[in-house]
């Protein structure tokens, strides 16, 4: 019943600066995260640009896990580069710089073993991209979207055909917010399921995730409270990995499977934030997943009386 | 197996202001939330003092509960004052005065009849208070006690006291951070742990609530998502009202009274906030809660494979 996923995202350099550390021109971007954790449950097949500057030392991050290359670009040029600064609490993040290089001029296009892919995240790119990508997918089984500020403001229309077309759109709290225009999260949510999706996850950081599955029913899961948290880099990509991985894993999207979803996404972010970088997902085996998932439930449970 | 509660705290008149609505001089105050919220389990024996201006109007909120006033004072002078205003995400609240009145010379005496009561909730007032309440209640079976950060930065000495003298301790998360000078909240709550409680419960506002129980085994619940949240006020002692309450109706601590015991208080707290002062717990019937309660599990149940 597992099916595979095909995702589309940024492949990248960053640099991260924190009150503790900082690191340079470390392997990152929406789709590595992504590929990563989704690994941990299906196979995922990247649609992405790199410049000549990404050589085989950069490869080696994806080597001897279920992530297949075939549609990832090397072209002429520098890959994406993005730095990033956090504040003391790790919850406020300034960019210093994002350099497109190579992404500017990106024209996805999918190998043929991609093109029956049942299982489809859209990284948070250009909302003409995404399209470009789910123009070429045949009749996939599910579909799921991240986006952001920058694409609500300037590319309003396009994100709004994409929203049309996909049944999960997974974002944080300001960026639904923003996008239904209204600050409670349970009115937001309805909103921006009546512009088409049917399931809008809302990530919350250190508070953990709220869920609108069909009709009004939510779900909410806390994040796993941590001794350490050096950095928050890609937690919300890593989230998107395991919650779609699961969701590809178990073949089919019921509450019972969208609900454990969550849970699988919270635990992939809360050990990506654990290190720097990928540094903790490279050295995760699949028996600290399940007993993190399990500890989650520990966390979480109460039986009725 | 139902024990009675005694609670010490504020009864007070309380003006809010929110920038959707402005109430004067309604009843408030700690005990006050806390007792109306706790007698939907059990009965609650109420220590505290009013002035003259405390009416029979309104003593009219307490009637036909399970309400015990005996150890209610009544002395000349005026009822404890407190004005707060909220901003638009009311998350954000400033205390516009607080005037002890009669509280400032409040020396809390126990009716004979409260004198064997074996749930004990000393709400956030003096620490030194606090002690004199519980000198006076003959082997307790349970203690748990609020505070706040005036208490913690102008009392550490009496406070002190109080933590080794208690089984559970109820603040929020900034208060946590303060007591513990430590921004990380397991590590925070480790060390509280260390001065006394055995468990400790932290209230995150909208972000639900972190109960760190016997040893490391911590429990998270988020907060209910609602449409409508009119007034903050006295959610906190309403959600420890539900959750002494509960524990006091079962009668025994345990892991998994504990667990509903946070659900229980958020429960109540998640009326509380529905409207502006007591106005929402007034109308609220026992099959109301109930229902929440179970809404709860729906929101968070999700199932191992």
């Amino acid at each position: 019943m597992t099916s595979p996923i095909v995702v589309v995202g940024s492949v990248a350099f960053d640099s991260i600066k924190t009150p503790f550390k900082e690191v340079s021109r470390v392997v990152g971007g929406a789709a590595t995260y992504f590929s990563m954790s989704a690994s941990f449950f299906t196979t995922v097949r990247v649609v992405a640009v790199v410049g000549e500057d990404f050589g085989q030392r950069q490869m080696k991050v994806f080597e001897g896990r279920a992530i297949d290359l075939e549609g990832l670009q090397r072209v002429p040029g520098e890959t994406f580069r993005w730095k990033g600064e956090y504040g003391f609490d790790l919850n406020s993040r300034e960019t210093i710089y994002t350099r497109l290089n190579v992404f500017d001029q990106f024209a996805p296009r999918l190998p043929a073993s991609y093109l029956e892919t049942p299982f489809v995240f859209l990284g948070n790119i250009q909302p003409q991209l995404q399209l470009d990508v789910l123009n070429q997918v045949k009749a996939p089984k599910l579909v799921a979207a991240d986006t952001m500020n920058y694409w609500i403001e300037r590319t309003p229309a396009e994100l709004g055909r994409v929203l049309e077309r996909i049944q999960i759109l997974i974002i944080n709290d300001s960026e639904a917010r923003e996008l239904a225009r209204e600050a409670n999260l349970v009115k937001a949510a309805r909103r921006i399921k009546a512009m088409g999706p049917e399931v809008l996850v809302i990530k919350r950081g250190e508070h953990g995730v709220l869920m609108s599955r069909d009709g009004d029913g939510l779900f909410a899961a806390p994040a796993m409270p941590l001794e350490e948290v050096l950095d928050p880099t890609g937690a919300g990509d890593t989230f998107a990995g395991g919650f779609m991985g699961y969701l590809a894993s178990s073949g089919e999207v019921t509450d019972a499977t969208l609900g454990r979803a969550i849970i699988y996404g919270s635990t992939m972010a809360s050990f990506a934030v654990e290190d720097f970088g990928l540094s903790r997902l490279l050295t995760l085996d699949a028996e600290q997943v399940h007993e993190r998932f399990r500890a989650f439930k520990t966390l979480t449970h109460f039986d009725e009386v």
